[in-house]
């Protein structure tokens, strides 16, 4: 039995899980093995190493966890920090909700910097914290590069000038959930700390792997972090890389090909040219949002997304009505907006191994 | 590119991943979709519906999430107590002992009570300590169905006897990873609290997929359980429920079809047929095994395991060589001896979609 | 190793092979089985009874061959006709000029009505033969349903009007190739007597089925005809149904599973709704080539055909320049103009399980 | 909707068609491509260059028609020889029968050599028949290199000898449908003329695909041949070779991705040690069958077929219910006997992407 809905291709433009390409599928659509069979390990140690070219480091240490973003949120905090260490974070949609509400459920002191929705982080208020804090009590500052829900993108190597700036040992944590693999992320260029993502966006696989990678320094601070953690614990993969056989418990076979095939994918096109892609594509979609005379939720061109554009529509309409019937009517998949834009914006998904988002405006027209 | 051994299909023989049935691997070969379309909250309600009953439980709440079973055995804990809590463990292999390690790292109060490995949970010792803890400070029983790495199945029903003699209030929370769908569980008669298993075991899914379900004393338990969690709580998931959205976060829409999938087989089958076959499968491996002259690790009858069989090896081989050679020159995979029993036994899956466990032994001799 | 042509997929608009829904490339997904086993006599029996639905007719016999088109037209024509037998066959585009082709080559007599490339048939030529043919020495009159070189539709009822106003016996063979599953097409009603169709057309499914449907009349014709054939030939099938073991050599068990599904999907949505939708599609398509301010190929609307439009381009644009930059730049796949039309026009292809065929206009603008 | 029998794998052992490698399946889970484009011919150039290498040809000119064996017959008979044209064709069991059958229905005339069935061709009497042949009236032999129905594997090395020997100009045409890529082939060394395969044999892939290969020799015969043919004539893909769009019609997409992993595979392997590996699964089948009890159908060693033996059961029992047994009770398929040999043999195949032919035989005991 499917699910489906009429006849023809579903097209799927949510900002997340976004289309599989073939390929990836193909490599997918096989048998589980052995993960304690020396293929498997042989595979893992090559995947954590091209995996860090898509976090453009060379000094990280990834980890490759059965899990969500979500989780991903959790190993990236429960490793480094200790309850009631002081984080700043801000809070600009619902994904960064979604996450400080984490952070605050995790025992965290979380200072909390909101904008309105529409615009990026506040990093004004990120300097005069810093300038003040001449004890160092902020242990963290924990930043979404891009912001699913608004379509917001922040500038994460301004971050770290600032982080720079003020000689500020605070470790430098990011959610690169819609970002990695689609717009510019540099983790040791901007010395990020931590940085993840989850399979399911600018990777382009199903859903089920969360990509946590951690800086020197943030593995040194795993050492003494007390935040009580077991299933996200990076100490057990650490203790499994050494011994070779890399998996403290069992990973999903198929994603590990399906990784394999993705990142195939993405150095064969060249990264950079992945993120020109994403660039270009987002443009268009911009501009054909304009010519509908709508507007972009996204307040400043600075923080234009080149992931996710989320449109406002006019007053008269709800936006979730529209996801709705294009769903009904076209098998065309859109994102809903999300709490304080619920009913006003609805989003378009512009990530991962497309051509022509252009193709379906026409559609709505 | 495959990490592939020779030619000819892989003989899949581990105690899981175990092998998925095609029809299963058919429904798992998609595309991502719009989990937030009203395709997919319908087919999660009835994924919930169906998945009590490989639980044999009306009354229990399912949480299907995005982890392993190490993940789930962490919802299980944390979802039901809080730090410093007594709780009784029974350690007979490998499996148990990495659930206690995880019970020790959360925080909890552990009661370990050791068996020889090969022997079955010492329920002797339980019943003494129910008797003497007439102040209820044990907050919970944990134990392993059956334990993977022996091929050692414990009885279920004479834990609850003992804890209705004793009238004690203790939870009930058992690992039911290598039992749950292939061996007899029944989670309402036998007042099991918390139950849990993982995808790619009796399920024969790939890895990624823990399914937890609680009894209503559970979700009693878990609304002042103190430990913390955000990404294993039951919480988000109720809140959700309500709502009839179902997801707090990312599904893999790819595990979704693939349970439908597998769970239409089950029950084609017929739940009871499943299990004799595994019974009858079992019993097979076993004759085998004596016919090569070979012993059961487990030691006794009441304890052989009908989803995996521990053979004992003779003192002047070393089983991982029989391990190796066995992948290297027959493409077949086998499970290696764990921990205490490294070196002394291999173990043979006979677990999930199989007609002829039988098939491979001549390719042993 | 992919012959891929850059990142996302590719946008498959030729008037065939088309399309693939998923649901039928999960069913394909499968290992090969024993045909003579039970199970594929049994699914053969109800594939036979359901194939004459999309024929409309319920005295047909079908024939499921392992060949293409060309091949099915081999066995209609040999199945029913004698070497130096006269045959009148419309010539309208390159698809009917290649069966022309192949009916000389088999030794007919072959009597060619040629229209322009871009009108249809000219039955009124067709009713003069008759008249004129009291001797009845017109064996077959051959034609296309739907010409895919031209996007043209000939009228098939007024054939059947014309042979029953003269009375004339001939037997009354089709090409639907581009049409059945697509366009209305009545086999019993139109006393067609033997009719065929592709796999990689309207059905959706990968190139290699011809089913070829004949009427009780041609069955008859089948008896006496001379033409030399083996593979082709409908008494080798014939006998093995009378055995209930239905293949005479090995069909593709991956396309009886492929067609099962492709008839789930076409008597699910309705056969008539099908038609609709193919209507509704190319109306759509002809309003877009409007719009562009480009001609259709097909010069009255009486043979607008709601599979395929020809698109005339300008006379200083080579159409095959257009075609190969729709691929080159946007993985785009539209049809070359064939032979007399060639670097004149280029097709689109909008016919199979589709929804929005106007999705792609805007990518060429 | 699956015509599946029971839980668990199908364990796949007639000798045709054979078990898929994953890898083949997987490279075949496609959507159709337009084979016009550049992408395809470029992969047909160098599948036509590669699958010279299986018939160990640098001479002959492959061709890949979307046919059967059946079909491939046809094309290799039509495409040589003219109707009254003397053929030397042996009769050794059920295959043999058929092409000598098409043969005659072909109105070539056939002059029939048999043999017991369980021999192998009787080559005496062909040096008798060349020798009394001074007049050069026998235009072709033709052979069945293995012959399926009865697991005999004639020597062509002989057949040429013998031609040699008398100077004799006769076309060599082989079936070498269950015998390429799997026994030791040679087509350019034994001056075979026209020699043929199957893909769902020992390619192991889905049916679907005649794979003929000529001799230069049989090019220049093409050229005069008078039996009439269109599909499978070689003249149409000759004129599409040197156009280099290679396909006079649809060719099947999927297939040909599913031969590039297969000739991959099979390269990657070693064609050698593909046919090493066939005689050594082959030999321990007999020996399975001698330990038994039961006897082999071919009469003399000489005649073994390394891909697929026929065991004779005992007088009392019905070959083929021990084939329904197989299939009913452990999901088993093996070769019913056919004709004369029908209820008195059934047949097991070893041949294609196999490692462990004696898995199964524990099953039957």
């Amino acid at each position: 039995m499917d699910y489906v809905n009429g006849p023809g291709r579903n097209h799927l433009f949510v900002p997340g899980p976004v289309n599989i390409p073939d390929q990836v599928i193909r490599a997918m659509n096989r048998n589980n093995e052995d993960y304690r069979s020396p293929a498997i390990p042989a595979m893992t140690k090559t995947l954590l190493e091209d995996v860090k070219k898509i976090f453009k480091t060379t000094s990280g240490t990834p980890f490759l966890f059965p899990t969500t973003g979500t989780g991903a949120w959790e190993s990236a905090l429960t490793n480094t920090l200790s309850p009631g260490d002081r984080i700043v974070s801000f809070l600009i949609g619902q994904f960064s909700l979604l996450w400080i509400d984490q952070q605050q459920r995790l025992n965290f002191n979380v200072d909390v910097v909101e904008s309105d929705w529409g615009q990026g982080a506040n990093l004004e208020v990120l300097a005069s914290k810093l300038a003040a804090d001449t004890n160092h009590t902020i242990k963290a500052i924990c930043i979404v590069h891009n912001e699913t829900a608004t379509g917001v993108t922040n500038n994460l190597a301004t971050v770290r000038k600032i982080l720079d700036h003020y000689n500020h040992p605070a470790l430098f944590l990011v959610d690169g959930v819609s970002s990695i693999c689609a717009l510019d992320f540099r983790m040791d260029e901007w010395g990020v700390d931590v940085a993840l993502t989850g399979s399911q966006k600018a990777l382009s696989l199903p859903t089920g792997m969360g990509i946590v990678c951690a800086s020197p320094k943030a593995l040194e601070a795993s050492k003494t972090a007390k935040s009580v953690r077991v299933f996200f614990d990076w100490k057990d993969y650490l203790k499994f890389y050494k011994l070779g056989t890399y998996w403290p418990y069992t990973p999903s076979i198929q994603l590990l090909y399906g990784l394999r095939a993705a990142l195939d994918l993405i150095f064969e096109e060249g990264l950079e040219n992945v993120i020109a892609r994403h660039s270009r594509l987002a443009q268009a979609t911009r501009l054909a949002v304009e010519a509908w005379g709508l507007k972009n939720c996204t307040q400043k061109e600075e923080w234009f997304s080149d992931t996710v554009t989320a449109v406002v529509v006019p007053p008269y309409i709800e936006s979730s009505e529209i996801v709705r019937r294009a769903w009904k009517r076209y098998n065309l998949s859109l994102g809903l907006g999300l709490n304080k834009v619920a009913g006003k914006v609805f989003r378009i998904g512009h990530l991962g191994n497309l051509n022509e988002v252009t193709i379906f405006f026409s559609s709505l027209n």
